[in-house]
């Protein structure tokens, strides 16, 4: 019989020990049916829960027999009365203390067998999840995520509207943006042969809002990167976007402290400390071998150079003669790494171009605790030396690598120190570090292509200091740039930009981009610095990662509501998809496909 | 000299007299400069507002010679004392009681003569407007446009975040939409030969985030249409979509009710008042010749088919025998439409292939008041009549206008009711008609193309009692369709959505969309609809339209921060434009552009 579905009494997740007696109206999806003695029982789902619906064939025949025809996931509306489950209560429910004897049913919608079962726990494959979204969604574990994602996107939003911060909406039809990767690029119809490019982010658009007086700019926003495959990539992802005028480094991160003590508090109900701490890019190169250290555990990286000048290991001297580092690492109680591990640890750093992995134990031998294996006969010489230095003790094992930089040296350890980390399980479980890294390289050296890279952007500021090194020693001028990492992520990064048309000038030169380039690509930016630019600067959230990290996902695609795979493609509406001929040749264009051997 | 112009004490609009003696620091743009028996005065801008800076050769020469040498737009920071005006106190400004007697001054950036003036009223084209964004954008009332955007964007978050929808987001690579209008295409490299498509709307993700569960979604979103050039279109916009599951009609009506009371309430500070009220399609054809009626003002078209059986007017005998219409439309005291007009709006008719526009005038004869000129001589049998059933007075025009239907002769009586209104001057100042339009037909004929098109979009739902004429008789066929209009202007349409498999499948039959067509472009919602669909429906907000509306804008240009000029080209980044050919050969793809005659 008809029910007015649309006047529910409650959602499906609400109904108490207080609602008995009373009549209840609710709507919903069938998650799974029993039969007991004679009894019909429903399980009735939506997203705040189940509630245990009751069908008495003495009671009301018609919708006892209606109940037992049920398929899971045909979709429901009934009316009845909340009574006590008396000694039957079922304490994982809210609902549990009560059912629903159920005086009418209406089936609003049939559901077919169906690909999957919404009530297991994830049996079904990522692709099928992928292609049946709407099922995927219907799980409450996955409706716990994108409800978090609402709440932390209203957290960062009304953060920044209490601090003065404007949305202004940015254009997705526009101009390749000199991110790095590639630009998606959109025909168009009305100039045959000219491109639209997707934002790779917003990042001059932003500027000119501060040149043109918004003071704080705030903007949730969709980005584009027609990248390379790799494993957890998406072509279009979220960012969160924000520029201020008038600010130096520490004005922006304290903006962005604020906002993420909102974002765990909001997302997670926790309270983060601020100021977070900081260290400087060197610092945390040397200490973790990278620049967005996990500092939820130690295993630092040390620098035994000075003490291993007389070993006669190759490897060793080679780098000492090139001024270079020899670094090393403790693993404490390491015992669990057999030979099998280490050899694998080995391939691995082989595998990256690097040159294997030396180590030693320290054992409980004759003569008390002793370097064994490995290279224990090379360093034995300063093994007292050294373990007094590193802190290496009976049961460590001691990992080294030479390098002809800290850089390089972190390059290939900092990859041992997280797989140990996990090996060896000394990953404090529900810690979340935050770390404010800074003084980055303006700029770094490409070998391959001899020419100097920014390390984050053209419009990075460099340290008022350094300035006067950009044409002499560029190597060495810092940034005025932050980056924000989470338990070795990188989640935010961000800089002062420069606000002075001859400093930007003498940057694009130093970057190798001629001055017809720059005209062409960035006019309008340089028109901007010329009319008028305060100083500022501003930071990216990958606004994903974020909610990847509060909910524990291991991927992008569990965070994303409509996400692609790894080869780009939507499994549900099969996008991207062919077109019609006479479409492409309305754009001015025809296919040229690379031919098939 | 180095001023801390990240530590302001004030915003250039804040200082007034209860600062009076305090030491104040600023930074902002230089408005305007002045010197006044040897001091000089600066104006220093920001988006808060003005204050007068004063630079005095005896207590500061070195900021004095400075202060004469400054630009209109350099970049300054100040700092200084704020004093009292005396009796020079500039009513005109928040901040005019005080002026600040600079003791330091630091020029952060230096501004070239510059395209425009900031501190005139709008001198610029139009196009310079839009090249030169960021100078645009300082121009108080502009700040002011894209501040109440930030506002009502916000304003409409906090309320469906309140009334518990969740913000999902929706893809923008993605696969045709089928709202009509062409999309934009973004070609695959990794797939070439296929495209993705930018998603003129969310609808059938929307209508998914239902299927899967998760009750209420609300998202502002860009969306996409790559249609013909047309005055005041861009090719992307913004649009607050919403979607609510087990809902009828006035569930999602209510719903939007309240956002609009809170849209007026933070945008305008007007309190609107809720239930709006409704009127049928069919009554607004009938009443104001057009499904989006400004109600603002009467002038209404009246139906005189009955009167008018006997008048000897070749066009009216037509329209009757041919069992059309004869509508009537009266412009009250329209003594000032002169021929020249009255003809002017008969061409008008006549160029949208219109029959012309009959009419006379009511004045005061001999015989007392009489139809003169025009169609006199043909109703004159009927004036008494006539003039009874609609009420025309002496001073009155009457207009006359035959059709085969309401809407035809309301498509040609609509656009003179417009011209009339402004040129009569009665629509009343700061009125805001909000009405609903519903019980829309669900099909139209299209008589070129032989075939029933959706009033709305496909997936929109017919009325219950209206399901057995689906196949007999279409086009009586009414939708559970509702827009929303605003002093005639359509700002909002949506409806319930087909939730049946077996209705949607019946539905595409009638609009001739074949079952391998409907399974190419919608499989994955016609699965959807099988495997557990509730009862959904929603609606659709032209956000930028909105804020054109309630900042008074003239055009859609006005209220989006980068646009598109008619012909979708961004002046500031001349966008779109070339791209590399090896770009096109990666994407699989080659010009094909059409030859120049």
């Amino acid at each position: 019989m008809p029910i007015p579905y649309h006047k529910r009494t409650h959602r499906c997740g609400e109904p108490n020990a207080s609602d008995i007696g009373q009549n209840v109206r609710l709507a919903g999806w069938v998650h799974a049916t029993r039969d007991h003695g004679g009894l019909a029982f429903v399980d009735l789902r939506d997203h705040t829960g189940l509630v245990q619906l009751q069908f008495n064939p003495d009671h009301y025949a018609d919708g006892h027999k209606i109940a037992q025809a049920l398929h899971n996931e045909d979709v429901i509306a009934v009316e009845g009365k909340a009574v006590s489950r008396g000694d039957r209560v079922n304490p994982k429910l809210a609902t549990g203390e009560i059912e629903v004897q159920v005086d009418a049913i209406e089936v609003l919608s049939e559901a077919s067998p169906l690909p999957f079962q919404v009530n297991d726990e994830f049996d079904a494959s990522e692709d099928a999840c992928l292609r049946y979204r709407f099922l995927h969604f219907r799980r409450p574990e996955v409706q716990e995520v994108f409800r978090l994602r609402h709440r932390v996107g209203r957290a960062i939003r009304e953060y920044f509207n209490a601090e003065g911060f404007v949305e202004i909406e940015t254009p997705f039809l526009t101009k390749s943006t000199p991110e790095g990767a590639r630009d998606y690029l959109v025909p168009s119809r009305v100039r045959p042969g000219s491109f639209y490019a997707l934002p790779q982010s917003p990042q001059i658009f932003k500027q000119l809002c501060m040149i043109g007086g918004f003071d704080r700019y705030a903007q949730i926003v969709r980005c584009f990167r027609d990248e390379d495959l790799r494993a957890d990539r998406q072509p279009e992802f979220t960012q969160l976007d924000m520029e201020m005028a008038f600010v130096q480094r520490d004005d922006v991160m304290a903006a962005v402290e604020g906002c993420v003590k909102r974002i765990f508090k909001d997302g997670l109900d926790l309270d983060i400390k601020t100021p977070l701490p900081q260290m400087s890019e060197r610092e945390a190169v040397e200490r973790f071998g990278i620049d967005r250290p996990d500092t939820r555990y130690g295993m630092e990286l040390q620098d035994i150079t000075e003490l291993v000048g007389d070993v006669e290991l190759p490897m060793f001297r080679e780098a000492i003669q090139a001024r270079g580092v020899v670094k090393c690492m403790v693993a404490k109680n390491a015992t669990s790494l057999t030979r099998k591990i280490l050899d694998g640890l080995n391939e691995e750093v082989i595998g990256i171009d690097g040159p294997g992995l030396p180590y030693t134990k320290m054992t409980d031998g004759e003569g008390g605790a002793t370097f064994s294996t490995g290279i224990a006969k090379f360093v034995k010489p300063i093994q007292s030396a050294l373990c007094e230095q590193v802190g290496a003790e009976v049961g460590d094992v001691v990992f080294f690598m030479p390098g002809r930089t800290h850089t390089e040296a972190g390059k290939f350890l900092h990859p041992v120190r997280t797989k140990l980390a996990t090996l060896l399980d000394v990953i404090p479980k529900d810690r979340w570090d935050l770390l404010w890294v800074v003084d980055f390289p303006l700029v770094e050296w490409d070998e391959d292509e001899q020419r100097w890279f920014s390390m984050h952007h053209p419009f990075t500021a460099p340290l008022d200091e350094d300035i006067p090194k950009l044409e002499s020693d560029p190597g060495s001028v810092r940034a005025k740039a932050y980056d924000l990492v989470l338990n070795g992520v990188e989640m935010a990064g961000g800089s002062i930009r420069i606000h002075r048309h001859d400093i930007q000038q003498q940057v694009f030169k130093l970057l190798g981009i001629s001055e017809e380039e720059a005209s062409a690509k960035f006019q309008f930016l340089l028109d901007a610095l010329r009319f008028g630019a305060p100083p500022h600067g501003g930071i990216a959230f990958g606004f994903d990662r974020w909610i990847m990290m509060l909910t524990g996902a291991e991927s992008l695609r569990e965070v994303i509501a409509y996400p692609k795979t790894a080869r780009a493609v939507c499994p549900m509406t099969d996008a991207p998809g062919p077109v019609a001929e006479d479409q492409l040749e309305e754009l001015g264009l025809k296919l040229n496909l690379p031919k098939k051997d």
